[in-house]
This record gives structure tokens, C-alpha cells and sequence, in this order.
């Protein structure tokens, strides 16, 4: 395991699934999430994890286009931010689609895409990442120079990268994203995230994340343990565990921020996590070295 | 838990993936598939977990005539034996194909129907079973009185059980089949394994499979820890760690009887698997009460 002292947030303001009519503070259009990232950006995060959508259905886009306004408008002001762009197959799941956000170049390409190991069942449908098409999108990233953010929901999907490593498909540093709290995947408990942290390969750095109310109690577990945190409404959009009270992003990094804060432990910049992972320096050019 | 002092023997002669050319002994042919079931019930099983062939292409099928053809074959002598049809969609994912099976009445009856608890990637392909198809194929179960055979491939394949079972879609008693090894899904290690049987339902019983040659040792850890087994061509096609000799089923079930005598474990007969299941006396009727 790659050592961090310090906090990644990384900070995930969209998703696919929250609409405004279940909470008013989901960004959805580009203009709003722009937004909602730069004022993340003051209150102090890593990287961002985007997912575009259609500005007036709301539902999920896989446009290059939407994800070139939604990164021009971030890079206008904040260049060193890390970028990752969704490559989901919930919604389609084409390799032309899914790989389209990958295509952006210059200072629109992302630093990052998200690369789910496995297929999976979210609670109304089936994921579905075939063995070809993580092949196809892992090779597709290594041509472009567009590191993976490998997204684990259980246990096994942490052997698959394994499989990949040694099979040269993916290279060292490794980022891990590991998602607890889906209905048909690893728990939010201690015991499955203690495994599948455990199970990591050498030279990774991970992040965790929660669905749903689970989001605080994991982030809070990863803080003190010496993890990451992925945070934002992608996962959970209510800020109280009553769910009286709708979340906003920058409420719930303010909340990550006083943990960590307790917990002495600062937020790790941009700047440092493109290090750590091999990105070019975000005032040079984006993707990895 | 329920406690089963007597060992579980799941036989699995077939599956969907290896062909005579690999293993001269795989049984493919109904009249073969018949073969080997009477020989191992000479050995002592306690139920069978049948995959029906196209007996010239050797693929998978899914037709109820075949299923029949077998299921009489093997009831013509042993009318005790718990049948298990598979409801696999590996290769054909259609409800009327994959319950196809289920369709059988009277003496063709199968007392079980496979049920994977989610979506989930093998070597090659994805396989996909999305919460609307196990809901339905669970609801068709439900209605013919068939008990479905849980598979969980992976940790969080028993929590989407366990959401079953609070949905009141799932009936106890609750048989699982917990696999273990396969590529993205829980390792044959003792630890995953330890936390899947860990978070097992109450009113549970549940046998152990291990994918490759981990079937030995993955069926050893279940026999010394008070568990069953699944045993057969379906997961292991060879008998030595040097892959040198091709198993035969008979060979492999003589191993776990040797296995289960050295740990004072008697073999568990179908009656006394139907009377912990509530399934219907062989000699009456098949199905579950």
C-alpha cells in the first residue's frame, strides 16, 4: 500500500441516479455542476468524479461534448483539480458510448476514467462490464494515457484487478475506489471494507465510499484509518440520518473536512495526488505521465 | 444455522463449460449424465445439481425434455435423491428458457431450482441475472412449490438473500451453495469464505464449492467445519494438483467420503436433506410442502 498522510477527497457532486425532485441541490446541468465543483474547490478537495447528464431529462449522457463544457468551465479557474470521468454501462453500454468521454483532448481531456471490475446488481437493474469491454476500455485508457480509477463493490471484483496487473493490463500506481453498501455487493461494515482493503494489491491507494446513510459512517472509518473518502451526493443526498434535511455537497465536504480536522489529518492536494499516481502536472498537460 | 451433523454431498457431474475433450469423463449424453448419478448414488450423495447438454454440440440447454429424460432415468432407481435443475443465464437469459426446466410435473418433478443471487462476471463472459429475473424466477419457484438452491458467488450476494427474505420471496429453510474462485467474485481463501458462511441467514444450511482445483481444498475446509460440500466434473475437471489425471466424478466422490470418514462425518441421506428442507418424501411427491 502506497502511505498517505494526507486526506483525498474525492468529491463525486452528481451520479446517475438523484434527480432534483429528491433533493434541489443535485447539480445536473453543466453550469451547476461547474459550479458546485469550484466551491468544492475552496472548501478543499483532491479530484472529482464526473458524470454528465441530459440538462433537461436528467438523465445520464455519455457525451464527449457535455463532458468537454463541464471540464472546460472547471479548468478555466482550477487546473491542478483531478479529473475522472465516468465510463458507466448502467445506462448504455456500447464501447463507442461508453469510451466517448475518453476522446476529449488537450485541456479538455480527463486525467481519469472510472473502470468497474465486474458486473454487479444495483438495486432496479443489472450492471454489465463483461470481461471484453473492461479489457477494451483498460487498453483504450493505456493508449490515451488516461489513468484508471478502479471501482470495487465486493470483494472478488479486487481479484479481477489483480488478474489485470498480471495479465500487464493495468499498470502501477493503482487507484481503488471501494464502494460499500450496494444491495447485492460487499456491506457497509467494518468486516467487508477490512477485507477488501486487505485484499489490495501492492502500490494502491484507496478511497472509500458509502451508499446512502453509509456514505458518513465509511468516510468517517476511512478517515481514521488512514484511507481516502469518495463523497457527494452521487451517494447519498440527505445530510441527517432522519432524511429530514437534503444534503448539499458543500455541507457534506464541510463535514468531511471538521473529521478530518479531529482526526489531524490534512487534505491531500491536487497537486500531490497527480504525484502520487504518475498524472502530468495540471498546469502542463492532463492524463498520465 | 441449522445444525447438520451428517455431510451434505452436492453432486455436480456437468455444469455448462467442460467438454469430452478436456475430460473424456464429463458426462454430456442424458444416458450418461444418468450413468454417473446411480454410480454416485452407490458412492452416497445426498442431491444432484443437474445441467442439461445438447448431447452432439455439447452445449448447455435449456430444454425440459432433456431435464425429464434425466430426471426419470435417475428416478427409475433412486427415487430419493434431491434433484436440482439449473436455471443458468450464462448462455440463454430469457425467463421462458431458463425456467423452462421448472415446467416439469409429477415423477419429473425437480425438487430444486438453481437461484444466482446476482450479476456476476466469469472468465470470459458476464452472466447476467437482474433483480427483475431473480424476483420472477423466485415467484415461479414459489408457485410450483420448487425450493430454489441459493448460489452466492460473492459477500454480497447473501445480503441481496437476506433482502429476499425480509421482501417474504425467499421461505425458509434456506439452502445455500457458496462458491468459491471464481475470477471476480470471492476467493478460495479461508477468510472470505469464513465471512460468507459469517453472514449467512438464520434457518440456513450451506455447502461449499471451490472452483478448479481449489474444490479439494475449499471441500476439505467444509467438512472439518461442519459444513457440506458440492462436489464434481462441473467445478474440477482434473484429480492431481499437477493437472496430470483427468478426474472421474466417482474418483472425486470416493476422496470426499475418505475425507469425511477421517473426520467422523456420516454421509447425509436425501431423506434426511428433504426432512431439513421441507421437501416433499421421495417416494410421494417432489417438490417442497
Amino acid at each position: 500500500m502506497i502511505k498517505t498522510d494526507n486526506l483525498i477527497i474525492n468529491f463525486t457532486p452528481t451520479g446517475m441516479i438523484p434527480v432534483k425532485e429528491q433533493n434541489p441541490f443535485v447539480p445536473v446541468k453543466p453550469n451547476e455542476i461547474i459550479d458546485d465543483v469550484l466551491e468544492a474547490c475552496r472548501i478543499g478537495i483532491t479530484s472529482v468524479h464526473l458524470h454528465a447528464r441530459n440538462p433537461v431529462s436528467q438523465e445520464p449522457d455519455y457525451k464527449a461534448e457535455l463532458y468537454a463544457e463541464i471540464i472546460s468551465g472547471i479548468r478555466k479557474y482550477e487546473k491542478e483539480l483531478v479529473i475522472c470521468v465516468s465510463l458507466s454501462g448502467r445506462n448504455f453500454n456500447e464501447f463507442e458510448k461508453r469510451s466517448n468521454p475518453l476522446t476529449l483532448n488537450g485541456n479538455l481531456k480527463p486525467d481519469m476514467g472510472s473502470l468497474t471490475l465486474s458486473s454487479l446488481n444495483f438495486n432496479k437493474q443489472a450492471s454489465i462490464n463483461s470481461p471484453q469491454m473492461i479489457y477494451d476500455l483498460a487498453v483504450e485508457m493505456a493508449k490515451r494515457k488516461i489513468k484508471p480509477e478502479l471501482e470495487a463493490f465486493d470483494a472478488g471484483m479486487i481479484n479481477y484487478a489483480k488478474y489485470l496487473i498480471k495479465k500487464n493490463i493495468l499498470k502501477p500506481p493503482y487507484y481503488f475506489n471501494l464502494i460499500l453498501g450496494n444491495i447485492a455487493c460487499a456491506q457497509a461494515d467494518l468486516l467487508h471494507a477490512g477485507i477488501m482493503i486487505n485484499d489490495l494489491p501492492e502500490n494502491s491507494v484507496w478511497t472509500l465510499a458509502g451508499i446512502g446513510l453509509n456514505q458518513l459512517k465509511i468516510n468517517s472509518a476511512a478517515i481514521s484509518f488512514g484511507g481516502g473518502v469518495r463523497v457527494g451526493l452521487e451517494d447519498n443526498i440527505w445530510y441527517d440520518k432522519n432524511k429530514s434535511k437534503p444534503a448539499k455537497n458543500s455541507d457534506l465536504l464541510k463535514r468531511i473536512h471538521a473529521i478530518a480536522g479531529a482526526n489531524e489529518r490534512a487534505i491531500m492536494t491536487p497537486a500531490e495526488f497527480r504525484k502520487i499516481l504518475n498524472l502530468k502536472p495540471g498546469r502542463s498537460k492532463y492524463g498520465c505521465l
